[in-house]
């Protein structure tokens, strides 16, 4: 229960930090806590945080990517990818001093109306407890600190449900979702 | 029928074009041929031409938006928007050596494997000529071009078939545009 009780406390701190790398600052309080004054080194504790910082080991991304079961991308262009979005979100599970990359997700944007969200990914083993959703709302807070009126994504049909539960509509108005097609 | 003979040429000449500046080419084309050697001046030429220039004078873009009836949105968000837009497109009316903004769209994108188009328009004087289309059609090569393997849009309900008439499929695999709006 500690490592769900620690990790439910952090999202306002998150959301409201001014930093780009937060995790960095977590590990660091992780690193702090992890020996007391009666010289024993009680359990590592295990935190969730989460950063926007982008020099992200793309080996690693893969590895997450692949656990998930999506098509291999060239790393070039995945490069490129974070280098061009507008707000690029990553999860970490974070013990003593060592992380792992736990979940991803960016979005791409005109920085004053419209940004769209791609590539949201949670580790299977970090699946069904509730950090999908955290993930979601760290994005969503850092696009509304941005001033972004008109937050969208392209849900796969087995996650509709999921982001309705995060307050996305689908087709509102009748807008329809299209994709092009060579023809 | 010379008006659109002309303009029906030159799509091709346009997507293949490594200018970013098309509009002033074609400009002085116009211009040259706007008088003969015979010291008499023909009714000048009137040709539709296609950009990605971004010096756009905003307000000619919201007399066109005014013109079809959308919200006005402050300058400076829309400055800002074109700035970080990946791709701007204009249609242009070019008669003799003044031109006169008749449509726009424009395309956000990671530079990599998704651009989202938004905000397209036609002035309503030149709508039901295939002059949505031919800016669609702009738009898209200059994605292809850039190699965006994945090219989206929402379609407002009255404007979905004419998505679908260029390539575009609504829902594909049951994948659904959502919208999201703070609870």
């Amino acid at each position: 229960m500690g490592f769900w009780k620690t990790w439910f406390s952090t999202p306002e701190a998150v959301a409201s930090s001014r930093t780009n790398s937060f995790e960095e600052m977590s590990a660091e309080v992780v690193g702090n806590s992890s020996s007391n004054g009666e010289g024993v080194t009680p359990p590592k504790e295990t935190r969730i945080v989460f950063s926007t910082e982008r020099d992200i080991d793309l080996y690693e991304l893969e590895e997450l990517c692949d656990a998930v079961g999506w098509s291999r991308r060239p790393l070039r262009k995945v490069k490129k990818a974070i280098e061009h979005s507008f707000l690029v979100a990553t999860m970490w599970q974070v013990r003593g001093t060592q992380r792992r990359l736990i979940g991803f997700a960016r979005a791409t944007s005109d920085h004053a109306f419209n940004a769209t969200i791609w590539d949201v990914v949670v580790h299977p083993d970090f699946q069904a407890k509730g950090l999908g959703k955290a993930l979601m709302k760290y994005v969503l807070k850092k696009l509304r600190s941005e001033e972004i009126s008109n937050v969208t994504l392209f849900a796969d049909p087995h996650v509709v449900d999921f982001y309705r539960t995060m307050g996305f509509v689908a087709d509102p108005e009748g807008i329809k979702g299209m994709f092009w097609y060579p023809q």
